[in-house]
């Protein structure tokens, strides 16, 4: 449903909410599906929603209460009654649960977790303990497991019998007496095999699994790479505790992306998006580069203090700059952005480092050579600057592009070495450096050459 | 499978095949996930490729031939026997095959053409007639399709006899005479529901679908949105042609960050891995915008020069040109970065213009003064420069910062509206434009101030 069609549906909504017409309303909302009825109810006056959600069958009301953003889940909450709260969160999956909870403040939590079954309460608080961005943190406990000495019959029943609340059945765990993992069998497996023979003869027994540990980036890269729908996560003992789904592996993925984006522009990384964040958010988010990246700049004016009589002595020179620490910035920022991208994608190791350094020489030397060439033609036709200025100019520009390139494809493979955040080492970090070495080149080669 | 697992695996099998050691070869390399075969063939010298993937089972050898990067699958076709070509080709899927023949020169194309079966032919002529970016180039065309009258035993039935060449199975289609969209049924509904009903019981009649035409990023927000598996997509007369799966979704996801954050960094961005590409394609990528931002510069140039006399009259301003530069680059592109992504993730409409200018503008102020007052302490404090001089550069910085994330937020929105790609409207280019202003504003308040 895109932005068109849900101002169309709420339309037609609002007068029948108005009207009260519940009979109507339930013929339209109930054929949605969840993530829409989530977009409409973000849009129609809270007092409407709770009407609504006491209109959607069950399982629809947990799956679109799922998909609301925190603020209007919290005031759900608010506004159901002791049995609505424990209705709903029957019909919850666990991860769901736990990412709600995540979300709400404490007076919240305690009403959820009072009302949640013991053994759902005793999970919640197993998986509140994994660190943010561990497997464990995102991994489901509702999974389908399997006997190896079941045979494929009996698997059928036995997902028949368990896998109404289960968030996915497609993808089944073998484990033996003690949780550990044995092997993997797909349905697709089960309903294409013959039919007599056991699990333990059609399983996958060389099971591609996560420690409840691993970085949950790192886990979603590996559902990607192997096309998987879930992955077995396990704890130390290699017992089989939870699995991450697809679903959840896709929006981990996508979280990442924007949040080294963010970083790639100098931004501290928030968990909620552009518009639900406050403006004292987003200043926080975003001071602390700023201030940084402002006050580290004091090193060009430095630089430019103490070349002030060469400056004086020929004022043209001044006017290049811009375009000197300009060039080198994006020059330096197209080198690691590339790199940082390649490291977190995987496509780029430490060990590749040669290789990159190589590579990005020879193209800051081709780039570095197009940019001076036409440069150097601009200065003289239009500029009409003295040849000495054209040159030094244009010796800088090469100079800082190379330059540029190689601090820009180096700088994020050494940080993700030494355990730091290779995305914080993109464009603005790098134009500092660059714009300080742009004008120390600059100066430099003015007085050789200006004889100043 | 990581680089030291890899490497680990390299010397144990390195002198196997050396010795020409199948029997043990096979024996190690049989329990090998395809993908990780396939990073293993990418270390190997071609000619022990050819060796060990004849040693692979028919079907593990087509899913690693998949996973394999172009070069070495053309090397492979090279290498293959006519038999050997067609025993491959007819385990492949068909949204597979085509990926191949796209990276593929038109000799190992007619190759591959010919060796496989017509029907299938005709497919790859119609998936290779869609746009690049277009649902139609990533659907497969082997899915399952039921009728509304079988019982749910039938389907079963229909999936063991056709389900063996799917690539899924868990999402049946369900259509009638005239190959129009009937409904949706699951194999887990299939599993779960009462055995006696029929599908059309069953089925979800109110179905997602998208159009052959439609862009594939879409396409793969929309799997995501709804947690398909799988989506079907429908030609103009509404008739299912085919299915895009959840593992292309991620791809095109993937892809789609790697493309904007490169577009960000003022590159063209590229299908191929950072170090699968050449350097004369880099170079390809990166100069355009480089020369087109360098030439840009003229303008700061331009305003230099003219406000020559007053630079001359205070050499201390020059010093602090940079600073207000760099830190109106780095406001104007958090916004626009932020901005960017909200727009390709569909967080951000154009309806929302006002919100977001509203909010930046918010923001603007709160760090313009951040900076402005920490900027000012340090002028008086450490720079030790004039009162005047101090207040010049301040006032700049704040209108600057105000300026820069206002055009930041707002370029994007007004690109996407007129249908050119946000994301080339963020850092780089908004930097030019700040730039200029930066230097405007400075060189004006200077002549009131300081009287020049």
């Amino acid at each position: 449903m895109n932005e068109e069609e849900l101002n169309l549906l709420l339309e037609e909504l609002m007068p029948l909410i108005k009207e009260r017409q519940y009979a109507q309303l339930y013929q339209r909302v109930r054929d949605l599906k969840p993530a829409d009825i989530a977009l409409l109810f973000e849009e129609v006056p809270m007092e409407d929603v709770i009407l609504l959600f006491r209109l959607l069958p069950k399982d629809t009301a947990a799956e679109t209460f799922v998909e609301l953003e925190p603020d209007r889940q919290q005031k759900l909450i608010g506004a159901f009654s002791d049995a609505e709260l424990k209705a709903v969160l029957d019909e919850l999956y666990l991860d769901d649960t736990v990412d709600i909870i995540e979300e709400m403040p404490a007076n919240v939590v305690r009403r959820i977790v009072q009302y949640s079954s013991p053994e759902m309460r005793q999970s919640i608080n197993e998986i509140l303990n994994f660190p943010a961005d561990s497997a464990g943190s995102i991994m489901t406990i509702e999974y389908v497991d399997l006997d190896a000495a079941m045979t494929v019959d009996n698997a059928f029943e036995h997902i028949r019998e368990t896998g109404w609340d289960k968030e996915t059945i497609y993808t089944c765990y073998v484990i033996g007496t003690d949780r550990r993992l044995q092997g993997v069998v797909t349905v697709q497996q089960l309903l294409l095999c013959e039919r007599c023979s056991t699990i333990g003869d059609i399983m996958d027994r060389n099971v591609i699994s996560c420690k409840t540990t691993d970085n949950k980036v790192d886990v979603a890269q590996t559902l990607n790479k192997y096309d998987f729908l879930a992955l077995p996560v396990v704890d130390n003992e290699e017992r089989l505790v939870g699995i991450v789904t697809i679903d959840d592996a896709i929006d981990v993925l996508t979280d990442d992306a924007t949040e080294d984006m963010e970083k790639m522009a100098a931004i501290l990384p928030s968990e909620k998006t552009y518009l639900r964040t406050g403006v004292f958010e987003t200043w926080k988010q975003r001071i602390p580069w700023l201030l940084l990246l402002m006050l580290s700049s004091t090193f060009t004016q430095k630089i430019i203090n103490s070349a002030e009589d060469a400056l004086s002595a020929c004022v043209a020179l001044t006017a290049f700059i811009p375009m000197l620490m300009g060039t080198g910035g994006n020059a330096g920022g197209q080198a690691s952005v590339t790199v940082i991208r390649g490291l977190s994608l995987d496509e780029i190791g430490f060990s590749d480092w040669l290789r990159v350094f190589w590579k990005e020489f020879r193209v800051a030397l081709f780039c570095g050579i197009t940019l001076t060439v036409a440069n150097f033609a601009k200065l003289l036709i239009f500029d009409h600057v003295t040849m000495t200025v054209a040159v030094v100019v244009c010796i800088t520009l090469l100079v800082v592009v190379i330059f540029a390139k190689i601090v820009g494809c180096l700088l994020p493979i050494a940080a993700k070495r030494i355990g730091f955040d290779p995305a914080v080492m993109a464009s603005p970090f790098i134009t500092t450096i660059v714009d300080a070495l742009a004008l120390l080149t600059y100066f430099q080669v003015a007085k050789m050459l200006l004889h100043i």
